[in-house]
């Protein structure tokens, strides 16, 4: 240590040592999907002649509807031109798209929102991510295990969660969806201030009937909790009792947040468009114990924080709802869901216990003999060369389950669960 | 009060009470640039026939380059078909636009830096924002004053400024840049941690010489601190001494991180594509005293909180560096310094006192007689039908100034500065 002009100091000329936040630093382990990528990279550097078959992460395969791709290309072109130029996008999107989606996603199913409830944003996993801003540091957060670890990492990077012992997080509450219960998880039985749900349900791909997401809400309403509903997978439920919006169950509208997204529905996995409703019933309380909504308060982060959503995106996304993106994009989901049904007939056919697959392009598997997840997928990875994602990655629930998506063609489809049946 | 099965109960059936974050609730004011929107929107009611001219919001007017909207159509057509599609984006961005970055921004410029050490995003708005995330909850930040509000307010959001009172946080350091100082802040005089600097500076349109720079620099390297660079507008730099990037600094890889954007450079704001680079070397302690890579942290922050940037807008970002993309964005920046030209031509002429708009888009000008600067604002919208941006709504120090910008028409730009002329 010696002393400058400006004070002690302990060295001088290294790299910087400032403070940073620890919650990031020492989150355990890297985002499951990074895992599963080096894993299979090191497998095919190994084998360069395996055919390795990709039913691990949810990425969508089918190309983007030829009309709504146009519509997207015919934006990007006129941006070149004084009457088709636009500069900054309105921080909650743009009008035209906002009008489309609570006609098409709410009025039509007797869901009245304002369209100031709405807003448009480059994907549902930034939301997701992002919502748990809105909280106190000392929110307690409740979420169903297994589940998708965005939810999970956002909250234990803002340092909301505890300490991470044995696989869990000392301070949320976790709610089992097991074979057992009907991936039907419990109310929680402690005080808890925020509730994720996922339904059509990642990973399991699980759904709740009216009657079941209605006990949720009446617990948030009871508990002066938020629910933070995640309906990425929507476009796939094809059952007629199962709700496409939380905001179809009565009350809803004052305890829920919902976000959407075009990923799945209208595969812009790869455009990157999604909305998110917060209606303006939904309030919490501040410090001082005064009534704030949060509606108000999501404006004015998103507004500070970042420009809003590419215009020709948006146009794209607006292109979704009319007839001809409609027709096509449905396709798609028809598509998807065959797939499930040949993975699902297959694998019970061979043996297995199988869930989910019917109104959501995941299917949750058993694992054989019970083995550990993260062993059945080298197993399958070394044996079958089939990818998936291992149940254990989603929660220490997921063990000992496994997940397909349904998202490849329909050949990989069937040759995967003939390759998964032909090495148990 | 009363008991339900769930034990006891103080209401039920009412909106939810759930603590909220109080430092985005109580944040003051609403983001200057709305609130100048709302006050010209309520203006253009009461006028209709008012021919607004806005110098307001730093936002782009002219068409993108014709070569560079093509191959944004081209991609986006592209998603319609089975070669062409493309799902999830790298989480770091396209490799292709990466390379692109690093050789025609950095190494072409003499600045070595790995491709791993630049990372894609939606904007230097998101970034500059989200970067606050990295950083301890204790960590001191200074910033110079006037500055670009994003810095401010994503900081108060995450409660790391203290309280506001009197214009001023009382955890942040303020660096004072005005005309006395020939817009040069000082060092901090005090312990910080994190140091925002803009150059080509917003809101001034200041420049900083690789000898002022280096200054900050050293001050880093000597005290542990890390410096955010902000480059949006280097674009418009003109003048030999003047830095493009602050790895042209010696040292400055060890402590600073650059954010930069095409929103600017080559008229994306509604396209939405820019970069952050952080180097290998930029390191901080966690809470137990270990060092920590920065540039790891943001790779699992970003990976875990975001899907990356659409597609089609990468590979437009791309082809802004093509020969092509190169000469057609190149006009629209000399266009808009020529419009900056005219500004600060007849306002000197005129008999104001004004500064920047040589080596960037901005013209900062003291207002007439001290006038405070909202009380200009008001007097130009009703007086000369011109809107600007208050200089108080960037910090203390930009009371009494006030911001143009040059993005307009060069018939706005000559016509907004003789109709200030001509209200004096």
């Amino acid at each position: 240590m010696f002393l400058t002009a400006s004070g002690w100091k302990t060295r001088q000329f290294r790299e910087i040592s400032m403070k940073i936040n620890s919650s990031i630093a020492t989150l355990p382990g890297s985002y499951l999907f990074a895992e599963i990528a080096s894993r299979v990279s090191a497998f095919e550097e190994a084998h360069p002649d395996a055919q390795v078959l990709r039913l691990g992460i949810g990425d969508v395969t089918r190309p983007l509807s030829p009309y709504v791709a146009r519509k997207f290309a015919d934006a990007a072109l006129g941006m070149a031109t004084q009457e088709g130029f636009r500069g900054y996008p309105p921080g909650e999107g743009y009008a035209f798209l906002v009008e489309k989606i609570n006609r098409h996603d709410y009025s039509s199913r007797g869901v009245s929102l304002k369209d100031s409830e709405i807003f448009i944003s480059d994907g549902a996993k930034t939301d997701a991510a992002a919502i748990q801003e809105l909280f106190s540091q000392d929110a307690v957060i409740a979420l169903t295990d297994p589940v998708y670890p965005v939810y999970v990492d956002s909250n234990a990077m803002a340092g909301r969660l505890g300490e991470y012992v044995d696989g869990k997080w000392t301070r949320a509450v976790y709610l089992p969806a097991t074979a057992e219960n009907d991936f039907e998880p419990p109310l929680p039985d402690k005080k808890a201030d925020v509730l994720y749900l996922c339904y059509p349900n990642n990973p399991t791909g699980t759904v709740l009937t009216r009657t079941q997401l209605k006990k949720y809400v009446d617990w948030a309403r009871e508990n002066d909790a938020l629910i933070i509903f995640d309906a990425a997978y929507k476009a796939f439920v094809t059952s007629d009792d199962i709700p496409l919006s939380i905001y179809e169950i009565e009350g809803a509208k004052d305890v829920a947040i919902e976000c959407c997204s075009f990923s799945k529905t209208a595969g812009f996995t790869g455009v990157r468009c999604a909305y998110t409703v917060i209606p303006h019933s939904v309030m919490g309380l501040d410090g001082n114990g005064e009534k704030v909504s949060l509606n108000r308060m999501w404006k004015r982060r998103t507004g500070s924080k970042n420009n809003g959503v590419s215009y020709p995106v948006q146009a794209a996304a607006a292109a979704v709802y009319d007839t001809k993106g409609q027709e096509e994009t449905r396709q798609n989901i028809r598509y998807y869901l065959d797939n499930a049904g040949v993975i699902l007939d297959t694998l019970r056919k061979g043996g297995l216990s199988v869930y989910g697959g019917v109104d959501a392009p995941y299917i949750w598997m058993r694992t054989p003999d019970n083995m550990p997840s993260w062993n059945f997928f080298d197993f399958l990875l070394n044996k079958a060369h089939v990818v998936g994602t291992p149940g254990a990655g989603f929660g220490p629930c997921g063990e000992g389950y496994f997940r397909l998506t349904a998202f490849g063609s329909r050949e990989s489809a069937a040759e995967a669960s003939a390759r998964i049946i032909g090495i148990l």
